[in-house]
């Protein structure tokens, strides 16, 4: 699905948009959103770039691949800018998800703000502990791995996010699909190997760690 | 620091990384050190690729990059390659980290094992909660926020991850920077600003979601 850095459409084509793209407008959206609540109408790119440490010609071209939304000397309309890039991501709508796993990592998932102001809306709950099954937490109830199916029929969740131990997350991710959903948020640091047509971003919390040693090493060169 | 996705030396060259082959090489590690765990003394360009959906081609592209590890129809020796890959990520030491915000994703990262296996140490934990201050988790007292540069100064902590509330960020940020923490990774959704010279990597997670969704979507189109 993803070959050096881009990726493939159904129809064998790249699409223009890359992973770091892709990336960057999730943060251009956020800065957008910041931007919209102070008031502000229209923005530049060198504004839009600067607190995320992009340069000007590089949003420009990010912004380029959504439409001719930009006017010289006026910028870009801040509301007009923000539908776009929902749209290019696919969250101009809302996402149910469901979440397998519930430990420390899930119960701060489910009380973080930013999924539902961007629309994604944890629908179902499921461990594998008989203790915890049955309970409810922030209003929904933890269901067993054997009430996957039934559940996520029931509630149409189409993304799984999997904050399970590593041995168990193959297994899960498995149920998950055979259960029809498309993607695949993995928190468990193990590779996944998922069908065709089943979606996955893996968040390796230590890849994060690395890359910051990486840049502090980087500075120590002077 | 960072210009259209590559990383600028301090003497203003690019570096010969770019961010999407660091995040790469960390993937790169991983596998390999399951490998090597699995007892492969070598490992082709083709094999470490194909569990992580990367081309053979992009492998050794990446892996060039370090030195002539490579040997054709051999591979690469997997004990050499780990430690170039940990060389060329400076995590071949151990790291000092501090973690300010004792919630349930801090509880999370606390028990998260990825972390001291690559050499990251918690040896700090910081709470603006007066009724959190002076209890204990996994061995570390949490500290108020008064006594960060105590406690950074007697741990020698050079990383700090923020798990705040989003209003807390840059301030917490502005105290570990001023008490000489040289990298932040910021959980908060907020956009950070930190003085030259000290580096930072966000993760914000309903980042990781929008991509998910942007790759479910891009299935549709068939």
């Amino acid at each position: 699905m993803i070959k050096d850095g881009h990726y493939r459409e159904a129809d064998g084509s790249e699409s223009r948009l890359s992973r770091a793209s892709v990336g960057r407008l999730s943060l251009y959206l956020r800065r957008l959103e910041g931007l919209l609540r102070e008031g502000a109408t229209t923005v530049s790119s060198g504004h839009l770039g600067e607190a995320l440490g992009v340069t000007d010609a590089q949003v420009r071209k990010d912004l380029a691949n959504l439409g001719n939304l930009g006017q010289a000397g006026i910028g870009y309309p801040t509301r007009e800018l923000v539908t776009a890039i929902r749209r290019a991501l696919g969250i101009d709508r809302e996402w149910s998800v469901a979440l397998v796993g519930v430990g420390n990592l899930a119960r701060a998932l489910l009380r973080y703000r930013g999924f539902p102001q961007q629309g994604f809306r944890i629908v179902a709950l499921f461990d594998a502990d008989p203790s915890k099954v049955g309970q409810q937490i922030e209003g929904l109830t933890i269901y067993g791995l054997d009430q996957v199916p039934a559940v996520i029929a029931a509630t149409g969740a189409e993304l799984g996010m999997l904050t399970v131990p590593h041995e168990a997350a193959q297994g899960v991710a498995d149920a998950l699909v055979a259960a029809g959903i498309r993607g695949v948020l993995n928190f468990a640091p193990v590779v996944l190997r998922l069908p065709a047509g089943v979606s996955l971003v893996s968040v390796d919390l230590a890849v994060q760690l690395e890359q910051l040693a990486f840049l502090v090493q980087l500075g120590d060169v002077d």
